[in-house]
């Protein structure tokens, strides 16, 4: 009995205390299952456990760590909020579970049932602060759901999240190797093995791992411009000629997903046209190539739109060939644009964020041949291979590179005062100041699946994805957006409810069928069954845009999602 | 005793199981401890509990969640994961625990006892990978230790542990509201309040979370560029005239800290500068003031520079003024900048990175005088408040400009065809893709502190570092860098060993009082007994520079830091 007295090591068993007094009516049910096997099976322990319910309501941050006597509460509190956390994860893979609960923005912002956004003066106590998580995560949308296929990036990995507690733990940053030598070890390790699998020779190269894809991108013109104009970095454009970036009409591009219908607007080249905004090129400047019926780019179109750009007196200098577009999954030929980028000598980056996983993969890597003759590529661990978000690589074929793109201090390298290499540290390579840990998660996933691992998770998906549209082509109310197996794991449809399906194609029929996404997808969402993102792409309206890249989602879910859209979508 | 049955929820008592076995000798002593009070006390449960231990040398990633059958190895993987990080973090707070385990890149690369970095095809097994977690934490940096002095941000606060915790739990991103509704709101809130601190009326504006302060003073020359010249986000640099950035000589620049001497190289001006190239305006055009002997900008000569920069026919943009300089706290006259900004009609950005944190108190918050007058603001609650990495804001007075300067879509925010307020979705306001979730640790840290929580952190480092400058203002054996007390809690000074203190200044003195602070830094790296950073500044050879920001750390930790440099120091 005494392990449970007031000043031993608090006993996880009465981590269930808080939860228990303020649990929802729907999960008590649920509770008082798990109580039982839980506690300790004693009334006596019940009742310590009842008396440490109390004690959140008397407790607060200052009692914690560092605080004298803070051990204790520290714990308890910390095993509390994993109590909440695996309750979460259970849930999230459970599909009697909905995928959301869906407010609108003032329903929140007004306060639901005690759970009051406002930051006030004077402290809340830590039961308040434990009510306060677990609404976060009522009131957000389950990720991790094998019904979710609203993004790129969805799933949850168990070993992922074990890798991220960890990481926030460790509470450091990439600048040195001093305060993080274990991680930026890691990531060089990683790094080299991903250039490895581009088939850069040795894994020969440099890399990043940075916030995301589009600072990927960013990194990569701004390395092509240092490569070719190098002064530019001290003078600025202005001693560089009018420069111009090539990329696909068709480009990753997940922020467009769920976007409304501007038919006279470009739907893509997201990442790159912001990099050609912030570092000075300008949008113009920014090429959109022409791309076949499956969203592939045109190689001779990007011939002769070099060509014309010579012509004009301005000078190309970067193409960006798409591994594996957002919208229809296209992967660019590229070799056949390595080929013209070596004829005319420019830079050639490969944005693989979404479609780089499947080098992992040894019946799909094909789909990349050439990247290889790349400079750099974007690879993004966090979309199609399950890593928790952030997870973004950029690579660079040229060792030494990234240091002269970014440093601000040459001397530094080779100069050091330091008791340990300084080679490895890396932060006058980055353009950010505290850098992120993102590479453990990646790393502890590596290790615990293997190579294989990563491999079956991407075959599994593109099976789903094949699933998925062999059960639909065919299928009476569906209309293929483009013709031909996905490339990736995008499948993108229309739904015609059946009071359009008489209709003959015009405008009348075009812009009704605009509004059939977006009116399923709020009916999705409002009764939380599935999450599925949509929207239009040149002249085409409104579709649905499938994805899959959540290990968790099965035949029965692709099966659940078709049936919802039928059942959401027949009176429209 | 049926709770501890094969089918049911495994018990947290097992949890230590994995760790007896593979503790280390140093550990054992401690673990034995604990074992009384965290098992159940009963042989039975210890018979189910080894039982339990060999699951893991038998179980993958793959038999975690989606596997059928998974939530249990989920639940206990999960759960052994907790109990390796609570004791990360009970040792982190306990002082007979090293700050670290120096080893050098070379000597982890080799492999320390099974601690293994390379990746392989094959899965290791999830006891390996609890084996690597714990490496991982050993052989790192314990940056929320109290005689961790070495970076801004130092601590382990438990409440934005626990929010890191949920962040990577819910695992989504800030990209719309669609699929991260809570978080987006919260960001909203906090800015808002941020932005009634800074004192901009009715806390009205704009503002995001980044991955740093560097990015989020790159946003701010974005904005101000695309205030002045608009069409420099379509056309390029090339549309405008050349542009002159302003920054002192001093600034925020923790990057720079434990670098070798270059005197001849400047030694500040990091982030200004980084965005300067690579936002395309060149570091040329990056023009750097001169400070007073405590590192201020001087007002005269930002107008004499301004005046110089017109007369070449440059036009001065931008303004850059530090609020918490990275080496000696300098916090830059505001007021009078704000001056020569409005008469030359300049943007005025605070980098209030390290200082913004002081207008959370009453005491100090008149150090950042005139911050009210900025157009722009970084503020990094991830350095002087403590919250975990990474967590830093740019604010924006003026309304809509962040989305005007990044938008790729300006139709968007009018014409929505979702079912909600889309104004919400802040992707299109970024650089970024899928923008990490920084704000709910530091929400749910005001929350549980309160505002006057963050003050009562804030004063109490102030207070010990003034301590600490009373105690070694005229001890001998120290020098200051800079007279006076310190404005933020940097303390700058030369410990002078015994064998130069009778040396006259001159060079010699010099270069041999520029290998010292190195050399006590080595020591105590390989010692592990505490970090503190050095550098050199302009012409001063490396000296100590001691920051507080960890709430953990006491006056005996200061005085032992004093001890440790004096024990090291003494035969130098």
């Amino acid at each position: 009995m005494e392990v449970f007295g007031g000043n031993s090591f608090p006993s996880p068993c009465n981590t269930l205390g808080f939860l228990q007094k303020n649990n929802s009516l729907e999960e008590k049910g649920r509770l008082a299952g798990q109580k039982n096997l839980l506690s300790c099976d004693n009334s006596d322990r019940d009742a310590r456990f009842r008396r440490t319910e109390t004690d959140f309501s008397n407790l607060f941050a200052r009692d914690l760590l560092p605080a004298k006597n803070g051990e204790e509460p520290t714990i308890q509190f910390l095993l509390e909020v994993v109590e909440i956390l695996t309750n979460y994860v259970k849930k999230t893979f459970d599909r009697s579970t909905k995928v959301l609960d869906f407010h609108h923005p003032h329903q929140l912002l007004e306060g639901m049932e005690g759970f009051n956004l406002e930051l006030s003066d004077q402290p809340e106590s830590l039961e308040q602060i434990l009510v306060d998580c677990r609404d976060t995560l009522k009131y957000g949308v389950r990720t991790g759901h094998p019904r979710f296929f609203n993004q790129l990036s969805s799933g949850l990995d168990i070993i992922g999240l074990a890798g991220e507690w960890l990481t926030s733990t460790a509470n450091t940053n990439m600048f040195t190797y001093e305060i993080a030598p274990v991680f930026v070890l890691m990531e060089q390790l990683t790094l080299k093995k991903m250039r490895e699998m581009i088939g850069w020779p040795d894994g020969e190269g440099d890399g990043l791992f940075s916030p995301g894809g589009a600072i990927s991108n960013m990194y990569s013109v701004m390395i092509a411009r240092y490569k070719y104009f190098p002064e530019v970095k001290t003078k600025g454009m202005s001693a560089a000629p009018r420069l111009v970036l090539f990329t696909s009409e068709h480009v990753r591009d997940h922020k467009r997903v769920s976007r409304m219908f501007v038919p006279t607007s470009p739907q893509s080249h997201y990442s790159i046209k912001k990099a050609g905004a912030a570092l000075g090129f300008g949008t113009e400047n920014v090429v959109l190539l022409s791309t076949d019926e499956r969203g592939r780019v045109i190689p001779s179109d990007l011939e002769a739109k070099i060509i014309d750009a010579k012509q004009k007196g301005y000078v190309p200098l970067f193409v960006n060939a798409t591994g594996g577009s957002t919208v229809y999954g296209a992967f660019d030929p590229i070799n056949e644009i390595a080929d013209i980028c070596e004829k005319y000598n420019l830079w050639l980056h490969v944005d693989g964020a979404w479609g780089g996983g499947l080098l992992m993969s040894r019946k799909h890597r094909h789909k990349l041949n050439g990247i290889e003759r790349a400079n750099s590529v974007t690879w993004n661990p966090h979309k199609m291979m399950g890593v928790p978000l952030q997870c973004s690589a950029i690579l660079v074929r040229e060792k030494g590179i990234l240091a002269g793109c970014n440093s601000m201090c040459a001397g530094y390298l080779f100069q050091p005062d330091k008791q340990y290499d300084v080679t490895y540290d890396t932060g006058d390579k980055a353009i950010q100041c505290g850098r992120h840990v993102d590479i453990f998660k990646f790393w502890l996933m590596w290790k615990a699946k293997g190579t294989i691992g990563f491999e079956q998770h991407i075959d599994k998906c593109l099976e789903l994805s094949q699933y998925l549209y062999n059960k639909i082509r065919n299928r009476e109310g569906y209309q293929m957006v483009f013709d031909g197996e996905p490339q990736h794991t995008n499948v993108c449809f229309w739904y015609i409810p059946p009071s359009l399906r008489g209709m003959p194609d015009g405008d009348e029929r075009r812009e009704k069928l605009h509004r059939v996404a977006p009116k399923i997808k709020a009916m999705m969402m409002e009764s939380g069954t599935t999450m599925v993102g949509y929207q239009p792409q040149g002249n085409k309206v409104n579709f649905f845009r499938m994805v899959v890249s959540n290990p968790a989602a099965t035949q029965s879910d692709i099966d659940f999602l078709i049936d919802e859209i039928e059942r959401l979508g027949q009176d429209l």
